[in-house]
């Protein structure tokens, strides 16, 4: 058994990793947290599925107790300056950690004070950290100390369109429409994301400040060109993101030629594509078990992943494959955030990739 | 034209209360407050409907601007001890007071404490006070100084229960089982109103402890028997009261009697029953224009409702007569809040009973 | 292994017990069916949580079919008079049955053409169908080679209800006012279940006339005194059922007698209370393992058993113990149909009670 | 008073317009259908403000009955193929029409089999429709004898790209990712359209093959170049549509000039701007009272215009200015349907533009 403990297990995404990591056949949870200055709370408060269940209240996060814990790995649910300042007194301890924040995700701490309005507290780290996309940087993430767990946006922009990048037209707009249920907000007192306010509505909200465009941005490797637009918008449901992106080819595709592509990269759901031995029952595994491909022209809807650690991705040419339609969802809680963090965990402990998830 | 003002206008209820009063023909809005030590607010963002048109911004309410602005009435849509300080220094001013919160609606100071958590700071206002229930009690309100608009809650189940209130059984429990939207808790910011948490979500609150108990029981002539329930919950919706009250009878009851009594009291929609001249056009008019009753057995929806000024109430008799399911609803801003209170003004100004709201 | 089919996969409940059938441990899905003369589905397109994994698809039903799939047991989840037709035919083939429709639930033919509008096809059935309430029939569950599960409704009254059952006025009515999500109707096709029609709406139906009525009734044991009333609601959300019942006692009760009558029922949630050994492991497990009882004035909402095999219980004493209020919440298309058929199985195979649930 | 009769009144856009006409100063209702071979439904039934006031059933059409109401305009608010089969022949009895639906929206007949799925049964009419967009074809609607009223959609984004048109690059794509409220589909049976289905739900939907993408490419003007992608997605909220629309400019543009640009087309809120006199009272008027223009930067949310007759447009300069957000709202029952259909009413009958509206 692997002792973890939890920083911000009060929070909607780390109830949800605390939900799942209590059913990880090879974890034991040592300790929880609410967070620095938090609230108490007992285990069976934090999550539905933990009200039969036995295990650990959540304290006011206290670094003593964390070390008296003996834990192997603590997963940070913390806001960005929480984890910017937490993450490098735990390292010091020779605990391994996944965090969850947008804290250790950009490689430039010149980066922070524009898009995080703070001063990066240890730059160095930001190159020691892995960057937590599990199908794409699996070799960086086993060995690390550090993981950055991605964000929910990221992953469900990245895993469509990664695949595709070296395809996409150098001069044509890569537009990144996205649309967010309100627990990616986290727990919020303001007026602002009271019931009253939000149901029966719909906008959107922080273009072209959005924290999430820089880390984009990033890893798909735009410099300049081409323009790269990313509008978030707020949903009336609690859980789930859909990203709708408008891509234009550099020369007109097939949707033979793309399927192939995405099968290459993740496998298929029949599992007629390229598999891995799964390290726990050595029996051959998909190579991306948490990545749907549907077959051309179908697009995913987003309750389709509500609940579920997947991301599902559809897509739709344009004009004679000149241009097209893609879509992603996944659940913001899950595969943007908690079962991301275990697909991660498994992977730094070199273990069964669908441990703990399916 | 009538010169008025309005204390609370940027909360949920003062700003549909605006709405109506800017569309009134008889009205002036000559000031607008948002509350003690409120927010200022433009005309245009208070509500939908006025963006298009003029009128004054909201600002921090303050006694002499009230008094400057040479009003006949005030309406204040504010909570209980602001009105409850406030009230008796405008009426010291001969301006007319229509108060929509719960402050001048018990009859006896000693009930505030318990229910209210303040001691009545007025206490000779009480008696002075008329309740603003139109169907009930037209003939006080007409010359009062004073009107204390009846509570949302306590609307939805007077107008269902009084016509019958003879006829109940005096053991049997009187069982009122209501479910209210969530824009009936005014602008909140605490987490437990927010999106994430009520979305998908219904509970029981207050039980045996929401001030809207002692007014119902106290208008419905409830001391000691028969035994009253009254268990309010949360509907995962924005607007609409709908209550579900249990009740059985002295002595078994037919359709045709019940139907014979709302008539009496409230006419019909189609105008069969007693009618009154309009003030206003001398044309005869239904009775009570906003009280809907169905035909026995016909239950009416929340949605017949929201964005109405109308009570609709429906009746189902059970066990032969002896017991019956009545059911009513309405909007809980409109004819729990803001029309009632158009109709309790036009009451006081002598003006047709539908002027401003149909 | 124990193989199974089921009848019905393709509705929301029938989907929902799918889901869990592959994840318990002991079973095996041998055939799925979706219906007489239904449609065709695919084993990825049953349920979100299938689309990872390998399993049958489904056909309409075909008895040949069901016979040659060589199983121990079939569940319905198919329409009452589907279930009525069909179960005869597969008992004759020694199959045992749970039937998750309310075709086996009442003990007296005669009550069918009142309540369920047809001649019920197989009378001397009823008196050998076991109802499948666990936590109450667990003998007669155990042998049975036809279980009737139990209504939503009905579960979430009976499990409050028969308890104190014993304590209650003879005299006073007992009031449910229950309210349901739409889920509950299955998959309809019609525009008064559209979500146009269902959104921001709120109504009472089937007032007197609801088929869960004699089920609660029977078990309950009322037979004309005490009055008995049931107003089943339709909640504008998709999944759970919250029941708020009205009961006067014969005498005052206090907090502590009905928290220890409601321990030795069901045990509590720390395990403080009677215990049993887990037919799997050996271990003690609390008594009923899928009830929670709160504390004395603590009620539960809705969200917290959403997607759990739960149900939750709170209540409030009202009149110095002379009544109470009491809510009880569960999902359902999991307590209130799937996870309850899950535990009737544990129940006729000697499985642990938690086996395939938690 | 301008006798008028609706066919297709007891449809959702129908039963809004009629609930419009019957406020109109200048309208009265002379007979009320619904549909070819529809239902019977009385006048209180077809919209909750019609409940207290007097007016015509609505009937199956009949076009003897229709005739012999001898009205001056009849509205169609019916389906495509009904409305393609009805105005030729209403016309013919000299009676001016305005049709809500599709079928003489489109300027060249040879459209209709491969968007509509049925050949033009009068394509002479296409050339003498006007379109009813009343801030931009004024000149057109008003002496004329057909007046097709433009889809939601349309609506949305050519009040928002017109005033920008000659501005935009000539080869990078216009990507138009709308999202509209579920009544826009109209009152629908399928399970697809369910409350079940649709709530918590969100995907996009007719990629490609939404009828509303020719009329928005014929009035936008683009004819190959540049490229247009419209991806229409589905809301759970019942009423409302937000468009989101990327652009990018052929030369960089500054916030002042685009602020100046739509307010020289569409006047202010303030008043500042160009003003035309009202018809009817004589007083200056906004240019466009139903188009608000929000300060540059600020993007309107959906609720501002549920329940409204306006449509609200806000910008977010991007990249220097070399591309933009542009976000619309509305109400797509009113300015989406019934109340542009006033608008056009208005119009044809040289009323004031706010008449019935404001």
């Amino acid at each position: 058994m692997i002792r973890v403990a939890v920083i911000g297990a009060t929070g909607y995404a780390g109830a949800e990793l605390v939900s799942l990591l209590d059913r990880h056949a090879f974890v034991e949870i040592a300790a929880l947290f609410s967070g620095v200055g938090g609230r108490t709370a007992t285990w069976a408060t934090l999550h539905p599925s933990l009200h039969q269940g036995e295990g650990p209240d959540a304290f006011p996060f206290d670094l003593d107790l964390l070390i008296a814990s003996d834990v192997e790995v603590v997963f940070l649910a913390t806001p960005n300056e929480v984890s910017a300042d937490l993450v490098p007194k735990i390292l010091e301890h020779d605990i391994r950690v996944v965090d969850l924040s947008g804290s250790f995700r950009l490689p430039n701490a010149a980066s922070y004070p524009q898009w995080y309005a703070f001063a990066h507290p240890a730059p160095a780290l930001l190159a020691e950290a892995a960057y937590g996309l599990p199908e794409w940087f699996a070799d960086a993430i086993a060995p690390a100390k550090l993981v950055a767990n991605p964000g929910c946006y990221p992953t469900s922009i990245l895993l469509a369109l990664l695949p595709l990048r070296h395809l996409l037209s150098k001069d044509q707009t890569i537009v990144c429409d996205v649309k967010s249920g309100v627990s990616g907000a986290g727990r919020r007192q303001e007026v602002e994301y009271s019931f009253a306010e939000l149901t029966n509505n719909f906008r959107a909200y922080g273009v072209g400040k959005h924290r999430h465009e820089p880390e984009i941005r990033h890893f798909l490797g735009i410099n300049g060109a081409p323009p790269f637009v990313f509008v978030p918008h707020l949903l009336p449901v609690n859980r789930g993101i859909l990203s709708t992106m408008h891509v234009r080819f550099a020369t007109p595709q097939t949707d033979a030629e793309l399927e192939s592509i995405f099968a290459s990269v993740y496998g298929t759901p029949s599992g007629a594509c390229p598999k891995e031995a799964d390290a726990d029952t050595g029996a051959p595994t998909a190579k991306a078990p948490f990545v749907t491909i549907h077959p051309p022209g179908v697009l995913p809807d987003l309750r389709s992943v509500v609940g579920t650690p997947r991301c599902e991705i559809g897509l739709a040419l344009l004009d004679d494959g000149q241009g097209a339609v893609i879509v992603s969802v996944l659940d913001n809680l899950l595969k943007g955030a908690a079962s991301q963090a275990v697909q991660n965990f498994n992977l730094m402990f070199a273990l069964g990739n669908r441990e703990g998830l399916a």
